[in-house]
């Protein structure tokens, strides 16, 4: 029985692992948080710092494969473990590539795939010669996650909020779509291709609304999407699962926003709406198995569960009853025991054939579920 | 958060809790085997014997509630935690009903439910005086499981292979088909009734060769079976899972063989094939949650995965990649260190609209994948 281990115990991990129970295989997780979402359900939890080498590499030396949640560990020791034998999904190399904005934009214009145009930063000050390159987009090369080591900067005033560390700034696109498209590639090549998905924000509160699946574009559009993804996961030479978040502008062209080399939030939906969801496909992946069928079973969406504003401690959920009461609902909650605003404590998949029927679960989710802190419920 | 026990940590348990982790429940286990296939994937595991009184007294009394893997279960102990204010899924009342063949046939006879007609039996000897009852099925009251403890007795030089002990004896039902009904019922007594499916026997071996969902049965049987299988579990008086088994004969006939108060092997097709799952379900009646749609989604086969004849020892998958390599199989593996003959290791479920693509894969399955003992495996 092969031994894998994930780096990192959240949700994603938490998912892996709900799907690695069909399989035969011994799972380790290497986290610092013993309460995390993931540390109940593997074999073997290993209290430990993904970010450090002698953690990461001692967790690793005796495992057969190791993939991870989140892209900040320590590639150093997937290196030195990657060339003892041990099988990292994705590699380290990959790994490299993504975890660096820099590096990663370079990689898309080396290879000649669609991405907002760019200049790079090495501090705050070299913004100045970039006035007129406005509107752009000011991100990290490294540190950022989840919206955060990122800033717009829409005219020559806001120059003084951008970083003052080697950063990508972006020419702001004018985007017509945000899509996702989630595609699996195993050791001799293959690839599954998810139905791309659809985000869709709340312009007031420039947050994800909810998600779409499949995703509404053309069919040229769509072609053009699954080219360009399959391009990136092709160049990175690693087997794994990758999300690629994509841009359609106003004029219909397509462009890569960035990549996750891992199960990703917008594919949360396969696990109900799917076939073989993402959490299935990389375990077959990493088993050496044949590659599930991603195609979609019925129409999805999906809700990420925040953390509502103002509350911060032990997590208390409001509205579960309401919620599961409608048809077609299927809730995952994380099980992390405290909340913070906009935290993500869990997430709903709906399924419908009708898209009204879709949205308007989605917006009633919205509504009635929240997750307050129990401070604040004992005294409202 | 309510802490919820499961009593046996076998693949039921182990879906069980594949299914927790998608809601706020601390999960906790008692078992005797610690490398039992749910062992790893609770909060909580605990060693002890879910027969003794005190084992289960002490495992439970901290808890909200209780649920079982097997009927198999000391019932004192449950009834004990019933009064302190436990609650237990299914209720100890029901629960001592079904467990005694005896009772549970005086209960479907009281309850004016169809069930085939039947003698008591206190001793082997007291069959002389039911010869022309014959041919007919003798069944232990208690102590009988997947197939031990029943003997067929279809003429009188059999009588002698009958039981020495309290048991029933049911007139034989000359049966066109097998079905199971699976209910969920919460503490409201409201239900959601899953399809009917369908069992396909193999007549040489005489075991389960698959399994059909929905069943193929006319409409005008499907409520009859609907409407007996619904009274069954409204007289039963308990919130729980319930799997009715029913033998339909060759004139039509609607008749109960036996009830499991439990998550059952006759819904694992659930899992995928159906909107809520059987486990998602009875977490959903724990939780006192909305219950969920037990529509199904797509047809579905069922195969159960067992042990080869002649192999006993560590278990050895063979034919995982032929049969992971047909589209929409989903493969379960309960991660049991031993194999035996006929032993449940695993099951397959298949996805597919077309009927002859489920018969298809289910006989390829039965071909391809075996479960070997690890010594076997190196001597052929």
């Amino acid at each position: 029985m092969l031994k894998i281990g994930i780096l990192g115990g959240g949700q994603l991990g938490r998912m892996l692992l709900q799907a690695a129970a069909n399989y035969p295989v011994e799972t380790l997780v290497l986290e610092n948080d013993t309460e995390c979402p993931a540390a109940h359900l593997c074999h073997h939890f290993v209290k430990g710092d993904i970010r450090n080498f002698n953690d990461v590499y001692n967790f690793g030396k005796t495992l057969d494969g190791i993939t991870i949640e989140i892209e900040s560990v320590n590639v150093e020791a997937l290196e030195k473990l990657e060339n003892e034998g041990v099988k990292i999904y994705p590699r380290p190399s990959a790994l490299r590539i993504i975890r660096d904005k820099i590096l990663q934009k370079q990689f898309y214009k080396e290879n000649e795939i669609p991405s907002p145009v760019f200049r790079i930063t090495e501090k705050k000050d070299d913004l100045k010669k970039f006035y007129d390159f406005l509107p752009a987009v000011h991100k990290k090369a490294s540190g950022g996650y989840d919206g955060r080591g990122v800033q717009v900067l829409s005219e020559e005033k806001d120059l003084h909020l951008g970083f003052d560390q080697p950063s990508v700034l972006e020419k702001k696109v004018d985007i017509h779509k945000e899509i996702s498209q989630i595609i699996a590639i195993n050791a001799s090549g293959q690839t599954a291709l998810y139905p791309a998905v659809e985000m869709i924000f709340n312009q007031t509160l420039n947050q994800l609304d909810y998600q779409l699946s499949p995703a509404e574009i053309p069919q040229h559009t769509s072609w053009r999407v699954e080219a360009i993804a399959l391009k990136v996961v092709k160049e990175l030479k690693s087997p794994g699962i990758f999300a690629v978040e994509i841009f359609i502008d106003k004029n219909g062209d397509v462009l890569v926003n960035e990549t996750a080399p891992r199960v990703h939030n917008s594919g949360h939906h396969t696990i109900e709406a799917n076939f073989s969801s993402q959490f299935d496909m990389l375990w077959r992946v990493m088993l050496d198995y044949p590659l599930g069928n991603p195609k979609h079973i019925v129409h999805a969406a999906m809700v990420n569960l925040t953390g509502s504003e103002g509350n911060s401690g032990n997590a208390v959920y409001e509205g579960i009853d309401e919620i599961l009461k409608m048809e077609n609902i299927f809730l995952h909650l994380y099980g992390k025991k405290e909340t913070r605003p906009g935290r993500k404590m869990g997430h709903i998949t709906i399924l419908s054939p009708e898209k009204s029927d879709l949205v308007y679960k989605a917006k009633i989710i919205k509504q009635k579920f929240r997750i307050i802190s129990h401070q604040s419920q004992i005294t409202v």
